[in-house]
């Protein structure tokens, strides 16, 4: 299971990380991470899993999985195939990306008979609760009117990373709790850690960043 | 553009074509092409594209584009992705990834800008002839109902691969038109081209074959 | 608030309950309720909400909110209209009405905020204990697989039942549970009460049903 | 069939066009268009509907139908059950509610065989083509970043107004064409006629106006 605490990145479908420049993020996190032992893990586009996975060692996930089993569904985010690209581990219900509740339960499902690693994305504390009771991995607590904003959710909402620790540790203790929305820097991922969080989840933080490695050293001297 | 006539399979989420079972199919489609001259193209899941692009030279497509441009949407299939990993087309709107009509628009315009080919499915002429206003490459008639059975359309319904066909050339005839459904072997595509179709688009006629190559055979010796 | 043990009938869109049809049967069940002093409620489509209300005594409910609060959202059920015409509660998250996690919390807190009773629809013991994290008024339990058919819950899957009760009185003893799904005569609604359900909610057993009358006393006869 | 030239209205989910206020305004239309003899038809909630049809004698419409026929689908919007509150027409693919291609085509379908007038709404040129193409009673052309706003479409995209009129009775000459987004006065109304529409579709311009009589009738004048 991914180590925490960590950093992960979700490159989303931005240019700045489509194709080889996901690959170009995914090395520079490898080098970085192998270089001072923090955790990080990336979440590519689908397209872009297995050239990722082919070069670098630190985890690579998917951005998605869609509820279904093998069979006839054209287009869709098949499990068992992101796996097979060689991610370990997948987010689900992104805030750009949510599903309903009970597909959230067969994705995690899914993931944990699958072995890949599962993020679920929750906006509060009673969603991060209600998605406690399905015991995944992890829960990334990201209010969604902070994403992809210059405050850190850290600053413009503590109480909703502190309070979803506390909901989420007393229904499974064992579930591991990130936050994100608007984590910029190392001091953004140090209060993350005093909040009670094991680590962070980003996107526009790195990938919009002119100088990636500063930014992702600056991240990991947080943890 | 995608040569025609044409045979193009559409591997869906079939675990008998994820990954490297994925690879074989589109390396025995690429042998028999290669060998008999006729044009086909296989459409696979996102995961896969860059893998078989790798290995194969005949056309491969996306099964799916999402109706956004570069930006925050997390686990979305971006046309720039699939283009990227070397898919050279996509499929629009299949019966089992249905969009809204302005969606359609969208991605038939964003395939346009970027040289993707398209084919837009359809379930009846109606829709035919709605699709045909869009002005895209291809359109696939495919009546949903019998979609993964044993009867080809065209054999349970020639009127609407003869009528869909009619209909689009009435409104722009540069627009290719293709029918699938039940699609099986030679003699379902050697009708299909009778009936006015340039080619068929199916799935499990191929993927679910015992023994693919001369299903693949058979299917070319109807073109 | 609904007064339980109760048996709270979703008439869909079947051609047998809209418009005047509907009335008739909420006529129905507001003579036996006032008769025998049975809670029952009806949960009817929004055209037919305000006709209810005007003739009937017993609750009338929604079959379903959407997640809006009033602007510009064309042809979506605002919580507020529903309670306008009025409604005195409503479903949400029926199983084919399904909502995303974040939806169903926004839901279930407008209608807490519009003193709308709501009764969220969940599919197994894990999708209810979600649910529970919700603090609704209301969850029922219903296996999607045994809707509409002819073998009761409480028979089929009494684990499901029990088990639901169970998780979620442990998350908040406050709220009632009810189960459905193929709910159809007394000795259903009894084994239910049994199992420790508050109630069922039940459509095709009592719409369908040729002697209506018949049917809700023997249902109610369970209680 | 609703006459033309025509307004038709919009009330949306807006508080100040909800249940009895829905009912005002409708009132205010009726005597106007009683008094000057203009065609007027108002699109009020689901829950609504029957409401507006007992009070007044222009034509009230649904906002919206949902792509389905009689049976279990708890909480859409059944086509027969609109027109059994006394709806006499439905709007269509909303910006707001846009639906797949072929759940309008299916939409359109049913309209017609339940005498319902409907109005297809599109978002530029090439969509009014494809909605065209199913023949309904009237397309109504809204450019989406227009609506709600201060700049009527009539003054801000003139060109896609009469495209579309062009480009719909190129495909069919009996198709109604309307357009909207942003018009606020029987200046954008005059417009819209000289520009080859049949009528206008609008929400804020009256349902947010102080004086709503005065809005209405100057709307009116511009027929």
């Amino acid at each position: 299971m991914l180590k925490t605490p960590t950093i992960v990145l979700n490159v989303k479908t931005y240019a700045e990380a489509t194709g080889v420049k996901a690959l170009e993020i995914a090395q520079l996190m490898n080098k970085i991470s192998d270089e001072i032992g923090a955790s990080m893990a990336i979440a590519v586009q689908a397209t872009d899993i297995s050239r990722c996975v082919a070069e670098v060692k630190i985890p690579v996930f998917a951005e998605h999985i869609d509820p279904i089993v093998p069979g006839s569904h054209t287009g869709w985010t098949l499990p068992e195939s992101v796996r097979d690209a060689g991610a370990v581990g997948t987010l689900i219900n992104h805030s750009e990306h949510r599903l309903k509740l009970a597909d959230i339960d067969f994705c995690v499902t899914r993931a944990k008979e699958l072995n890949l690693d599962h993020i679920v994305c929750t906006n509060n504390i009673s969603t991060s609760k209600a998605a406690a009771a399905l015991s995944p991995n992890f829960i990334a607590v990201e209010p969604p009117e902070l994403i992809g904003g210059d405050i850190s959710v850290t600053t413009a909402d503590p109480g909703i990373v502190s309070g979803s620790v506390k909901t989420v540790k007393d229904v499974d203790k064992n579930i591991k709790v990130l936050c994100g929305a608007g984590v910029k820097n190392g001091k953004d991922v140090g209060k993350a850690i005093e909040l009670g969080a094991e680590g962070v989840l980003l996107a526009s933080g790195i990938v919009k960043a002119k100088d990636k490695e500063s930014v992702i050293r600056d991240l990991a001297s947080g943890l």
